[in-house]
Order: structure tokens, then sequence, then C-alpha cells
């Protein structure tokens, strides 16, 4: 029997489990320090209180034989994928109920999407990446190309000229960098998966952050219909990192190599998939109510002021970033021409603050840092002064 | 841009659609009947108080910053796979909590296992089979082979003496002849895997309908260490098939091609899934608790006697089946030499009860049916009574 030999093609590290083990090994060797971890993107504000009271009503609704549930739709139950149509209806965009797939999170389909593609496939993803997007294409075999984010783009990759690419995976606003794409930059990628005959995955994991003009959805852009599928996750907007609930949308008329994107996915989902839990689903919808987008915008005005914080950090100390603006994310050149690991050691151990080394999602993040507004106000600010006091000096 | 082709090669139609089609259909031209579905093996009872207060507590948890949860892990808590560890230890079998991931369900793992094997293995199902085992498989274009399971050997199908095989999939209790392995039967497919350097995936989702000394789980037998995966689930063992929850074993040192599987798994898992929701896990260690367990027991000797009725019914009609007994299911011969969906559709129509036709799960299913326990006492009893009263005619 022969294991898929495109494993033996991963880097051996994931990049968290490093960030994790050199913090612990930190931790362990000096238990009188206070390690503040602005690393991982993981939330720390609970629940909305509405969402909690639905989640509990789902409990006990599978608890009586009048209300329970048993196997939910693939795809997810009518009455949430509604609220999300209505949702996206809110700022302007029109997707259909029947085109939304509601899942245990945005990194499982971003994964599992490939499934129904060629292994033959050329795949496009901008550097620095989401290691999922990259990953899950080395486990099938696929080739991999890059468009270079860097900071004469403002970390934001545009379709490069002279290259192909079948499928193309965007995040935006992005992880790591921050930066969100606007209407014209979108409209050029959407114009180049037209003209390719490409499928574009687009990650809007984060687009509840966005404060200007930049598009919360591919499907703002036009032409985006007939190439674009689009990812996205209460993890960031809504605090369900631990709760796991996302969706994603395929536009009907979507069609490649003459089939239909929905029926191939769904028929995927049919399979390999049975639908999210019943409290989760009621959770999820009651996010999209009136009371839970006031409830979860609080939220995210918390961790918006948290990265005001750090970025005025970063401007009184001069250094260059991205993200803080539209995003929970800030993307910021390592001082003192350092490399991204050797910073990452220096913070932990000078500063006791973790952040996540750029190089860790790409060539293109060597010497750059990400640090993430998703920890408390306090600790935000404690951390935010002993980076002033260390890199002033 | 290439899709995968694979997917070409699935037959157009799920079984349980068709079944809810035709269904659908006999309901709108005839509003005034009630029908009684004794189809999809979906359980209808509730979960039990102990895992509802469970959740409930886990979503209040995630209201609170001081309890509130983000990423879980990939594998699952470690209170969680203990408590399954210890659920193993308590029928025998030894399995450590650093061998078990925690799944949103079993159907899920078993269709997403392939991932981390080659495309050229040969795999092996019984025939009949439950269809994620083969539509998973034509979806990575592997060759399929079959192990025949027949009234000439009650529906448990053994190595066949010629064939080899790479991967293997075994269910049993069997979905959906019920039938359930003896532990000699089991050991001849463990020395089969082991002398072939294949690997044996083995779906124990029914082991707590197991009324005999049959094996409760693969790694009762000797040998099963070195060449098996089992998939379990909460689904019919807690009510958990609207909840979500199960779980897959792989020994620590099992090996294959080598590598250890364990790792490529846990490769697959933390790139392309994100961990269980917290308060289904949760409300999934309560099943293990003492309370938990005597709880759901009931829950599972309400279905056990339902089969019990319908077993009964069978025997009256001079019907010939295989379970009932270790199983919810009843796998039985069409009477009068009927085809499988024209049984369907005889009994829907002349009893309005609603079934699985056979040879949906393959060919050696054709003129076979499946009934499940999964219904009400009094429409269980209902169903038996009209299918009597027709095929006493």
């Amino acid at each position: 029997m022969k294991i898929n030999s495109n494993y033996d093609n991963l880097v051996p590290n994931y990049l968290f489990a490093e960030v994790a083990k050199r913090t612990n090994e930190y931790i362990k060797a000096n238990p009188d320090k206070k390690v503040i971890r602005l690393g991982i993107g993981d939330v720390t504000l609970p629940l909305a209180p509405v969402v909690v009271e639905a989640m509990k009503q789902g409990a006990d609704e599978l608890g009586h034989k009048e209300t329970f549930k048993g196997y939910p739709d693939y795809e997810g139950y009518e009455f949430l994928r509604q609220a999300i149509s209505d949702y996206y209806k809110g700022f302007g965009v029109k997707v259909d109920a029947g085109e939304i797939f509601v899942s245990d999170g945005a990194k499982s389909d971003c994964g599992n999407i490939g499934d129904i593609f060629g292994e033959d496939n050329v795949v496009m993803v901008t550097d620095p990446v989401y290691p999922v997007y990259v990953d899950s294409n080395i486990m099938a075999g696929r080739k991999i190309v890059y468009a270079d984010s860097t900071a004469e783009n403002g970390f934001a990759a545009m379709p490069p000229k002279d290259v192909k690419a079948d499928i193309i995976y965007l995040c935006s606003p992005n992880n790591p960098t921050g930066s969100a794409y606007t209407y014209d930059q979108l409209k050029e990628w959407v114009d180049y998966a037209n003209a390719n005959d490409a499928i574009l995955l687009y990650d809007a994991a984060y687009e509840a952050f966005i404060t200007d003009d930049a598009p919360r959805s591919i499907f703002a852009v036009e032409g985006a219909r007939t190439c674009a599928i689009e990812f996205c996750s209460l993890s960031k907007t809504a605090g369900f990192t631990g709760t796991r609930c996302g969706y994603t949308v395929i536009p009907k008329e979507l069609e490649r190599d003459g089939h239909n994107i929905y029926k191939l996915w769904y028929r995927r989902e049919a399979t390999k998939f049975n639908g999210v839990s019943w409290p989760v689903q009621r959770g999820a919808a009651a996010v999209f109510s009136e009371e839970g987008q006031k409830q979860i915008k609080e939220n995210i005005a918390y961790y918006q002021e948290n990265a005001r914080i750090i970025s005025s950090a970063m401007d009184e100390l001069g250094i260059y970033y991205t993200g803080g603006k539209n995003s929970p994310y800030i993307w910021l050149k390592c001082p003192n021409s350092m490399g991204s690991w050797e910073f990452f050691d220096y913070l932990l151990e000078n500063a006791n603050v973790v952040g996540t080394p750029g190089e860790g999602f790409g060539k293109n993040g060597a010497g750059y840092f990400r640090l993430t507004s998703f920890g408390d106000r306090e600790n935000t600010i404690e951390a935010v002064n002993r980076i002033k006091k260390l890199l002033a000096k």
C-alpha cells in the first residue's frame, strides 16, 4: 500500500506549532515572566449573549422529542442560509440563500474545495500567504505559482503579467498582511480569472473589519459570479473560533470544464460531510439578527481599537506596516534589518511578547512580522508599551 | 481549468435523495395518507438530559471571558479523548487517549481518510456497502474491488482468496445488512490485511447495538494495531446525528510505506479541519459519564426493542433477514421475488411505509430491503402491522 507521497513535499513544521514550541520553552525556562501573546489569530472576547442564548435553546430543542433534530441538510438549514443572504444584502451584495453552504469553518472548506478540481491545474497564491492554501494543494500534488506581495505594492499582490493560473486564492482583508483590496484591484483579479478560465477562491474571513469602501465580498465586483467562490467565517466576525461555523458561496451559474461547480461541491459535501451541529446553526443565525449584529459589532470595535493602538505605536516608532485599518492584523517590517525568527526571539526574550514571524507565510514575509489585535485591551497596551520601550532604545 | 474528472464516474443519484424524492412525490399526491419512515438511518429520540445540560454549560462558558474557548485542538480536547479511552477500557480494549481524533462525525473521517493514501491503491469494500466508502474512492480515482456479502455467508463477507487489496473497508455491525462479525471472522480479516500490507478501515458506528460477544472494536482483535484504523460515532449511540460528533482511532505504531499513519492524519487534520465545537465536545464527554451511559442505554434499548418487533414480524411472515439482533437494521429479502425498488414502491403505495431499497447499496442488495428501528414505538408497531397485513395476504 502506498501513502499519498505528496505529503513528503510538505514543509515539516507547521508555523503555529513552531511558535507554540518556542513560546512554551521560553515560559518553562522563565516561569516568572508574564508573556503576552499577540501571535496566533485567535479571538479572546466571549460570544455575544444573544448567540449563547440561541445555542442553549438549540441544545434544549435537542433534548425534547417534539423539537429534536437529526441529520441536518448538507448545505445548512434554510433559516441560516436566508439570514446570511440578508446579511449580504445589507452591504449591497446579492447572494441567494440557495448559493450558500454552511460549514464548520472557512478553513475546512478552503482546504477541501480542491477535491472537486483536477490535479493538473496550476494554483496561484499570493506570497505571503495563509499556509492552508499552499499545504492543501501540495497534498494534492498541484503546481503552485506565486504572486508577490511586497512593500512596493503595499503587500497587495496584483496578477502577474505572463503567468497563467487555473485556481487563484485571494484573501482580503489579507491574512497575514492586513491589506484590503480596493474595488479596482479586485476587478483586475476578476478579469484575469475570467480571461484565463480560472476559478478565483476568495477568502473573506476578515470582511467585518473593513472600515472604508473596500468591497466586503468578491460578489460586489462585476464579473465575479462567473469565476469566484467565496469563503467566509464567523470566527473573527463573531468570535466563533471555538464554536466552528463558516459559509461558502458558489453562484449557481458558475461553470468550468462543462460542469456546474455548485453541483460538484454539493456532491462532495453529501459524500464527505454531514452538515453543522444544530445548536451551532442556531447560534450562527442569532449572529445575523439585529441584536446579534449590534452585539458583535461592539466586539469588532474593541479589536479595531486594539489595532489602532498597535498601529499608532508603529507610527511613533517609524516602523513600516500594512493593515491595522481594515484588518485585525498589523504586518510590520522587523526593525534593524532583523530576520523574522530573529525578531520573534528578540521580542519574546526582551519584551515577553509573542508575534508571528512573517517568513512562516512565505518568502516575501522574510524580515516581516505579524501582530494581532485579538488580545485584551490591557495586555495589548502593555505589550505595545514594552515594544515601544525596547525599540525606542 | 479542469475539474476532477473522477466525479464523472459517480452514479448520478444518491440513494437517500431518490428515496426522499419518491416519498415526497407520493405524499404530495396522497396528502391524506400517514406515511411512516423506516428508511434513512436517522434517530428520533432526544438527547440524554445530561448531554443537553453539558452542551448548555458549554454554551454558557463561551459567553464568559474567563471560560471562553477559542480554536480547539485539532485532535479534540484531552478530557474527551480520555473519556473515550476509558469507554474502550469498559469493554476490555486498550486505546490510548493519544491515539484518538475527535471529529464532526464518522462520515467525515471515513470520507476524508483517503486524502493520506495514494491514488493507485486498490480498495476493497463489501457489497452491499455504505455508499460513502465507494463514492469517496471513486472521487479519488481508485480501483474498487468487492467482497460479496450474500445469503450464503449471512451477509458478512469474508476475504476473497485470490484478490489483493491495499485498503479495506469493513463495517460491523454492518450498515446496511445488520450482520456483526464474530471474533474469528475479524481475525481472518486482520490477518488478511497484515499479510497484504493493507490498511483496514473499520467502521464501528453501530458497536453499541451489539448484544452478544461479537467484538465492539477491531482493536479487540489480535494483530489489529498493526493494520487497522477505527471510526466511531455518537450518532447512533447517543442520538448525535444532528449534534455531530465522532472519533477515529489510529494506533501510534501503525506504519505503512515508511510513514507513521497517525502523523499523516494529524497533518491532514491540521490543514483541512479545525476541530469540533466546544459545546459539542462538552456534550460528547457527558455521553461517557456514568449518568450519560445510563441514559443513552435506555435509548438504545428502546431501538433494540423496535428491532425485535420488526424481526419478529419477519419471523412470522417467514421472510429471510439478517440483523435486528446486534444492529438497528433489519435486512430482508423482498417477498415474491420483487426487486428492491419495486418493493419500495409496493410498500410505499400499499402500506405507506418507507424503507431503503437494498440495491442502492450494491449489486448484492438487489432483491433486498433495509428497515430501521429508529422510528418511535407506536409508528414501528403500526408499520409492522401494515406490513404483516399486506404481506400475509
